[in-house]
C-alpha cells in the first residue's frame, strides 16, 4: 500500500519552513489518500471544527496529520500555514472519507490525528494549583461520550480546573467526546488519581471539600453555602453515586425538583452545579 | 408473512379481562416475531425503561404493542398485567430484535409502540394554564435528539410547563429523544405555536415575558431578576438564536463564563436557566 502521505506534504521539496499564503493544498486524489484504520494507541482522531481549532490554539505541536473538506480551507488557513511550516501532512478529502476517518458523520469538515495528552497525576496537579477559590469535578463513572463531552464543555465555560478520574476508570477522551466538548478538552486537564482513600486525603490536605451529588436525600443545593475550594463528585449514569464514596465526602447535595423524573441527566446536573458555585463566588 | 401478533396476545382465547399474576409470557419464537419496519405515522417506537414506565403511568391507553427482553419481565409485571387486561399484545424477544425495533442499542430491554400525543395549540395551552409563577421553554431550532431529550428531562425536573415549538418546526419527538428524556415527555406537553408575531402577542397577553438566551451581549443571568411568568427562548445548536426573534424578546440573557469555549451545550444551558428561575421562586 502506498504511503498516503508521500505526496501530500504541502511543504513540498525543500520544505522552506515558511508558510505560503493562501495555502493551496493539492486536490483530493481518491480513496488511497485515506487510512481507514484507527489512529495508533498514543494518538487520537479529533474531529469537529471547534475541537480542532482548540488544539491548534493550545497544543499545535500535538497535531500529526490533518484531513479536511475543501469548504473548510478558507477558515483553516492559519492551521494549514502552520502545517506547511512544521511539515505536518494534510490532505483535502471527500466528506465520505472524513466520515470514515472520524467513524462519525459529525466531523464538521475536519479530522486531525493528534498525540494524546497524558493525564496529570493528582500530586502534580495539586502542586501547581494556586491558592484561593478553585472548583474541580470528580467523575466517578460517566461513560457516555456525549455526556463526557458536554461536561468538559461546561467545565471550561465555568472555569473548573480539572476533571479528576479514579485510578482504574476506563473513561478516556474519544473523538466523539472532544467534538461535543467544542474545545473544552484543551482548557480542562484530566487528572488521574491514585487509590481513593489517598486521593481524598490529598484533596483535603490541599483545602478542598468534596461534595457528592446524590439524587435523593442530600442537602438542597440552592440552600447550601458552597466551599471556596470544592470538588463535585459525580456518579455514573444509571447507577448513580457509589454509596461508600458518597459517605466519604464532606457534603451530599441534591438538586431539588418536582420528582416527575428521577433525576437530571448527569451533564445537565453538572452544569447546574458548576453555575451554582460560580454564583456563590460573585 | 405471519401476523407476528397472532399468537402473542396474552389475554388468550376468551380474554377474560383479568390479569393473571405473575404473568408468564410465551417464550420468544425467533425472528418472525419482530417487525423490522418502523412504526406507522401516528405511532412512535418508544424505548428505554423509564420512558416506557412513564407512558404506562401517564397514558397507558396509548400503548399499542410491547416488546421486551426476558430479564425485564419481573420489573414490568404491572404493565404486562395491564396488557393482558386490555388485550394489548406483547412479546418477549431477543436483545438483537429489540435493537432492530428501536434502531438503537440503547433500548434497555423494552420497546413500546405508542400512539403519538398530538401537540396542543398555544390557545388551548394558555386557556388551561393557572395564574401565578409559570415557566416554559420555546425551542427555536434544537435538532439533536440527545439535546431535545435532555431538555425534556430537565424541564420535567424543574417543573417547566411546556415546550413551545414554532409553527413550522421540524422537531418531533423521536424514540431516541424520549429515551434520553427518561419519562420527561409525559410530564411536559409539546405546544405548537402559530405565526411568531401572534404567538408573542398571545404570550404577552397571558402575562409572560420572553427571555432570549444569547451567547454574548445579553444581561448576566446571575444578576437579573427573573419574571414570575417566563418563557426561555432557546436558539438552535451551532447557529444560535435568530437575531430577529431575540430582538422581539423582552430580555436577552447570557450565562457568564470564562470565554474558554464559545458557549454551553444547549441542553446544559437550558438546565442552568431552569435552575436559576427556580432559585428565584424560593
Amino acid at each position: 500500500m502506498n504511503d498516503p502521505w508521500k505526496n501530500s506534504r504541502p511543504g513540498g521539496p525543500g520544505g522552506e519552513g515558511r508558510p505560503r499564503a493562501p495555502v493551496k493544498p493539492r486536490p483530493p486524489s481518491g480513496d488511497e489518500a485515506v487510512r481507514p484504520a484507527s489512529a495508533s494507541k498514543n494518538e487520537l482522531r479529533l474531529y469537529g471544527f471547534n475541537a480542532v481549532q482548540a488544539i491548534f490554539a493550545q497544543r499545535p505541536q500535538a497535531i500529526r496529520k490533518l484531513y479536511l473538506a475543501d469548504y473548510r480551507i478558507p477558515q483553516l488557513q492559519p492551521l494549514l500555514a502552520w502545517c506547511v511550516k512544521h511539515r505536518v501532512g494534510y490532505r483535502v478529502v471527500e466528506e465520505t472519507d472524513l466520515s470514515k476517518l472520524a467513524a462519525s458523520a459529525h466531523h464538521e469538515g475536519v479530522v486531525a490525528e493528534v498525540l494524546k495528552a497524558e493525564p496529570a497525576t493528582l500530586v502534580d496537579w495539586l502542586r501547581d494549583l494556586p491558592a484561593g477559590p478553585t472548583l474541580a469535578i470528580w467523575l466517578d463513572g460517566v461513560g457516555n461520550p456525549h455526556n463526557f463531552g458536554a461536561i468538559l464543555r461546561s467545565a471550561a465555560h465555568f472555569g473548573a480546573k480539572a476533571i479528576l478520574q479514579p485510578q482504574h476508570s476506563p473513561l478516556a477522551l474519544s473523538g466523539a467526546a472532544a467534538r461535543v466538548a467544542e474545545g473544552g478538552t484543551e482548557h480542562v486537564p484530566l487528572v488521574r488519581m491514585g487509590d481513593q482513600t489517598g486521593a481524598i486525603a490529598q484533596l483535603h490536605q490541599a483545602g478542598f471539600r468534596l461534595a457528592a451529588t446524590v439524587v435523593r436525600g442530600g442537602t438542597d443545593l440552592f440552600a447550601t453555602a458552597l466551599p471556596e475550594r470544592l470538588i463535585y463528585v459525580m456518579g455514573a449514569e444509571g447507577e448513580g453515586m457509589d454509596t461508600q464514596l458518597a459517605a466519604a465526602c464532606d457534603l451530599r447535595l441534591s438538586i431539588p425538583g418536582t420528582g416527575a423524573v428521577e433525576s437530571l441527566n448527569v451533564a445537565a446536573a453538572t452544569a447546574v452545579l458548576l453555575a451554582q458555585w460560580r454564583l456563590h463566588r460573585r
